[in-house]
């Protein structure tokens, strides 16, 4: 690999729609007594944030969709969100 | 309340600088094995996702943020990250 730069990736997993969330309902029953109404569709889910060395955003993308798919989600309940972008810049 | 719009609003939570992540930790010895090298400082945190009835966008967020960190985060050592966007917009 020649040049390499750092890439900052956030990759979001959450159930995919029709799979129960029993922690998200657990959340919106849990508003009320709280006194906060009007909550509603909560889902509950996990993010990573880590830093990438890659050529370009194209391959940090590849890349990071790698370990989203084989190590942080279960594809066949869960779905990926993967966001790149350059090293310091602004989340 | 008179009239209220719909937002859809993320919160991530992440522990907070300096506090141990060995979910991250572990994460990240993981990755050498399966043949995936340059990724460092894994966080792992957490996502929720769930929409909310408020008059405006900045009620939208302070409602939000009182969800945020009486439910979803520990402040002592977590740290919150509230987005707030009109219902049915991009993600």
């Amino acid at each position: 690999m020649a040049d390499t730069r750092q890439f900052s990736v956030q990759v979001e997993v959450l159930l995919r729609d029709g799979i129960a969330d029993p922690q998200g309902a657990t959340i919106e029953r849990a508003l009320p007594a709280l006194g906060l109404e009007g909550v509603t569709a909560v889902r509950a889910g996990k993010s990573f944030r880590f830093d990438l060395a890659a050529t370009d955003e194209s391959d940090a993308l590849a890349q990071a969709s790698v370990v989203a798919d084989r190590l942080l989600a279960n594809p066949v309940i869960e779905e990926s969100q993967v966001t790149v972008r350059p090293a310091g810049t602004a989340a």
